[in-house]
């Protein structure tokens, strides 16, 4: 049996980068309920957000946007990283089995330290924490992107370095890298959309902001008549995502040919984007109607992963001594 | 109220070391049971042991000596670390809060890298879990040698760094130095008895071989006749542990009147340690046959302490928004 594991950070409202670069592939290997567990890393998140209500709320959004997008609880299992304590137990566990030179080589870390910054221990030692969330499910297969991959690793030499003292324990997990991501740039004309940038257009962004957010995006200043590469240029790379092959490919023509307006280019984004997530909109706020409603699904989906989570904890404290 | 606690690693059987210098004065802090928390550390313990059932067996053996020494459940909470999963839970949310030049700093870790030796992160982040140990329970009161007053204070720094983050969430801990301890040489002499050293006399050690290291404890080859001097003498000193006001008297009077023979003193001190501990190997006896009464008051003390233990962590999560 394979079983899926995806964690999400609540750390802000999503945006079309985290859409199209990551949530639509992972939401897209839902399947069976029992096999595709989803979880929002609240945990994780502490290490960045210092407020009990900016983290609260930031969950259930994640929880509700990632529903509205599609995530169906009849074909995965969505939870919340805290409702299972059973994975601070076992990231403890894994802590005395994890060599300090593999958390001191992660990224994360060294990139924070190398710009002269403090770091908490819950930074360095986040990786753990990571092994803890995919080993505790008998995960095998979990989705990365490219960068993520390093995590993966880290997991398995933790799991390895687990079994090594204690005998086979921990089913190794695979890292499934989403090849179809799609490069999405930033408003303002960066290779990536990224908050850190501030340049960024949420999914569930209100109307108006985004129809002003897309009127605004950077552009050059070439004459309406000179023909354009359309590819690599980044507001017919947004286009792109939103448009339909033909659409894409009359743009494309377009671009070529020459006179045209990007002004004219925006304006069709703009319906575009509005129409694309028009449908989980209306979900999104339905939803929020009943949070009554996406509370109980994460109840369940909560109790779920618990049994498992329950069972895999007892095998490992089983086979330590604890 | 004050609420005591104290942590006793089942790193393996205890010896005259331990008990007169720790636990001995930690067993006379008890009091009510509410407010006197003991717990075997078996989570801290496995950052050395690997096997499990050495883990399981010394976690046992733990409470057995525990209790046969006058630990008593009406008077405290006797419980084990891994039965409470909240302590495992706050350990993440404080790791978070922990900044990383706090752990750098904590002698066991400095110690371990000056030796060149590899450490594992379960040795890097340990103060947190005994951070987490103490915060879980309002534990005012932390009884502990000189060598662990650092501990306490790691320990209300990351209180600290948490209530600056989040609000007052903890109550700041105390060391309370225990003052009485003996000094307690090892048989070979050395100062201090210690595992480690391969030197000590188990509390419960087997009497005929607890008779065979006694008589074998390493002494001068100064002739009878000359007098010596009782202070500083490890025979002397182990011998005084045993031996009441009046006796360890009359041996310093025959010490510093020179005539007597080592080999003596050592036949007298065998006869007093096996006396002194005699109730204590009795009541022992009889506890380990009938290990489902120790286990009931193991599983009594862990649910009072999970009850205050669930109260606190409702209080942090609560602060910090999981």
């Amino acid at each position: 049996m394979q079983r899926i594991l995806s964690g999400i950070q609540p750390t802000g409202r999503f945006h079309w980068g985290n859409y199209f670069g990551a949530i639509r592939q992972y939401i897209a290997l839902q399947g069976q309920r029992e096999n595709a567990f989803y979880f929002i890393a609240n945990l994780h998140a502490l290490t960045t957000v210092r407020s009990k209500q900016q983290l609260a709320r930031n969950t259930f959004d994640a929880a509700l946007d990632l529903l509205a997008l599609g995530l169906d609880p009849n074909k995965a299992t969505l939870f919340v990283q805290s409702d299972i304590p059973e994975v601070s137990e076992l990231c403890w566990i894994l802590m005395t089995a994890t060599p300090m030179g593999l958390l001191e080589r992660c990224h994360a870390y060294k990139d924070k330290k190398a710009k002269g910054l403090t770091a908490d221990a819950g930074l360095f030692t986040y990786p753990v924490l990571m092994a803890a969330d995919i080993l505790l499910y008998d995960s095998n297969l979990v989705p990365v992107g490219e960068d993520q991959i390093q995590h993966i690793e880290v997991c398995r030499d933790v799991a390895g370095s687990f079994n090594h003292h204690f005998g086979e324990t921990f089913i190794m997990p695979k890292p499934y890298v989403v090849q179809d991501t799609a490069k999405v740039p930033g408003l303002d004309g960066k290779d990536k959309m990224s908050k850190s940038y501030g340049n960024t257009v949420e999914v569930f962004e209100d109307l108006k902001a985004q129809k002003k957010k897309i009127m605004g995006i950077t552009t050059d200043s070439r004459p309406m008549e000179e023909p354009k590469e359309p590819a690599g240029d980044p507001l017919f790379t947004l286009y792109s995502l939103f448009a339909s092959k033909e659409q894409t490919q009359t743009l494309a023509e377009t671009y070529r040919r020459g006179g045209f307006g990007y002004g004219g280019v925006k304006k069709d984004l703009a319906v575009l984007a509005e129409n694309y997530f028009a449908e989980a909109r209306a979900r999104r706020e339905e939803l929020s109607a009943k949070p009554a409603e996406v509370r109980d699904i994460l109840a369940a989906g909560a109790q779920t992963a618990r049994k498992k989570a329950a069972e895999v904890l007892r095998r490992v404290k089983e086979n330590c001594g604890v």
